[in-house]
């Protein structure tokens, strides 16, 4: 097997740099309706930024098979509209304040017109993914988006209450990696890759967004508030026990467990501090074993696409799981 | 022009009972989901009733044309689904408490977990409609459904303001009378009609789903709430202007054009009351009217199919307007 190098993140740019514009432009062009408060709410979801890291995969999966398809511009278009809508109806539920720094988009607009914005959202990526002529792409985004939705559902049922590793793996799965893993499936589907390249591809990105969203939940409990653009340890003011508490949970001393507990129950830190609660992971090395657990799924990633020929792409491919785990945000 | 005579309930309801009782046991499967909550709510709504109009326009239709599909019954499910999840998620927007004399979803449920059912819905539409490997039935639901979406937030940004004919017909046409047209025309598609056929059947939809609507408009206004199932003149509540009212708005005195303004702006009948707006309407004649604009439209619904050939579909087609405009719920 040839040795091949990891690119680095001005290399992933130059490589990926036009083909995301172009994404941009079709996101805005997708996101146009004539009712206007749609085309307000979805440009000021588009303004907002995001890491745009779905294209990105669906990208470099279509580029490491050759990326003739044009299609590459479209899907990816449909896989970030795709994921603004679950963003939408999400801030509805958790009653999120704020999105990335600025007021969540029910905040500006309120709820019942977020519901409606949301499936309008959904609606239009299936119609620009119907354009396509792909049946297979349509299963694949179908199965995905009700994956997402049952997901979000499992997890209101679960808020306040204490979780095990399995279900919590069955959580991120369904909320981020499924996403991930259609992305990359996408790329493969409309480059005409066999059945296994598409598994392969498919299961890089399910390690990744397995990778991605431990980070995200170990920073959503140690990070800055001015760092991530939303008030720090929402999950566990949310009720939502993540990797790192399930860790502590499972090691914890009796007071341990009934300080998080509380915290759970509470959806507060009004009898539990946050700074106790991070006392409490430290001394278990939790935080430890939730990034440990990320790297893992992160080695796993590069590993599935170990057979792929060697190219830009898969170089790119290479570093991306490194710059996921390494992020502050 | 062979002269044909028109069904009675009886035999329309003889004609389609078996394909009717396998919508529902289509219906009832294709909601089961693994999250118990989504299930849960999907045997509330389908328990809850309702007329099943939309599949038994599409079972007519298709009938009309030999029904030698069995796609009938998947799609007729897939109507009645796509109908329910806009429901779930209009019951929200109108903080409804009561549908079809019960609690609604959202009362039985909370909202969140109401967002996320009616999402699920939606999919699950889409999904099933996918097993039938035709893009035209794909590109009919998407279109539906995106205009159903623009409807009810067009209805949200009018509401209590005075609006017009024109605005009102648009607004029940996306709301209402365009999946009444698509149900009609999916009939046709899966019998493989020309497009002249799928037209005319799609345009009986349209003309009839236009007069269902003024005369749930007009029920709303002037039923009896133990018939109706949910409080009288909710649409007034709500901020609605509705047919009747728009036309005692054009032709009414200074003081009651002011009465109007103020039950729409209040969404309350505090400093007007309901017998004061019943009164305008009955002095101006806007209840015959908005009637007898009903009823011009299914006699519309009747014309359209007359080139049809003559079966008891089309006799039972010729019957539908009628039941429609005499009903009192």
């Amino acid at each position: 097997m040839s040795t091949i190098s990891i690119a680095t993140a001005t290399e992933v740019m130059d490589l990926l740099r036009d083909d995301l514009l172009a994404i941009e432009r079709e996101f805005t062009v997708q996101s146009a309706s004539p009712v206007q408060v749609i085309t307000d709410i979805a440009e000021y979801l588009i303004a907002g930024g995001g890491k745009r890291i779905r294209p990105l995969l669906l990208l470099l999966s279509a580029k490491a098979l050759g990326a003739t398809s044009q299609s590459r511009i479209r899907l990816g278009a449909v896989v970030e509209m795709l994921h603004t809508a679950t963003l939408v109806h999400d801030d509805i539920i958790d009653e999120a304040d704020t999105r990335r720094g600025r007021p969540s988009s029910n905040t500006a607009w309120g709820n019942s017109k977020c519901v409606l914005a949301g499936d309008w959202l959904y609606m239009q990526s299936f119609r620009t993914a119907l354009e396509e002529r792909n049946f297979h792409v349509l299963d694949l985004l179908i199965t995905l988006t009700q994956q997402m939705v049952e997901g979000e559902l499992l997890q209101m049922e679960k808020l306040g209450h204490l979780i095990n590793e399995e279900e919590y793996f069955d959580l991120i799965f369904r909320k981020t990696a499924f996403l991930f893993k259609v992305s990359m499936q996408l790329g493969a589907a409309i480059e005409g890759a066999s059945d296994q390249t598409e598994e392969k591809l498919g299961e890089y990105g399910r390690n990744l967004g397995l990778a991605f969203q431990i980070v995200d939940d170990v920073l959503d409990l140690t990070a800055a508030e001015d760092v991530l653009g939303k008030p720090v340890a929402s999950d566990l003011r949310e009720g939502k026990a993540t990797l790192a508490v399930i860790h502590a949970l499972e090691r914890g001393t009796g007071a341990d467990r009934e300080a998080i507990r509380t915290v759970l129950a509470d959806r507060s830190f009004a009898h539990v501090s946050h700074v106790q609660i991070l006392e409490i992971l430290q001394r278990h090395g939790s935080i430890d074993y939730a990034m440990d657990t990320a790297c893992a799924y992160a080695e796993a990633a590069r590993l599935s696409i170990a057979d792929l020929p060697a190219t830009d792409a898969k170089r790119a491919l290479l570093w991306v799981p490194g710059f996921v785990t390494s992020r502050d945000r």
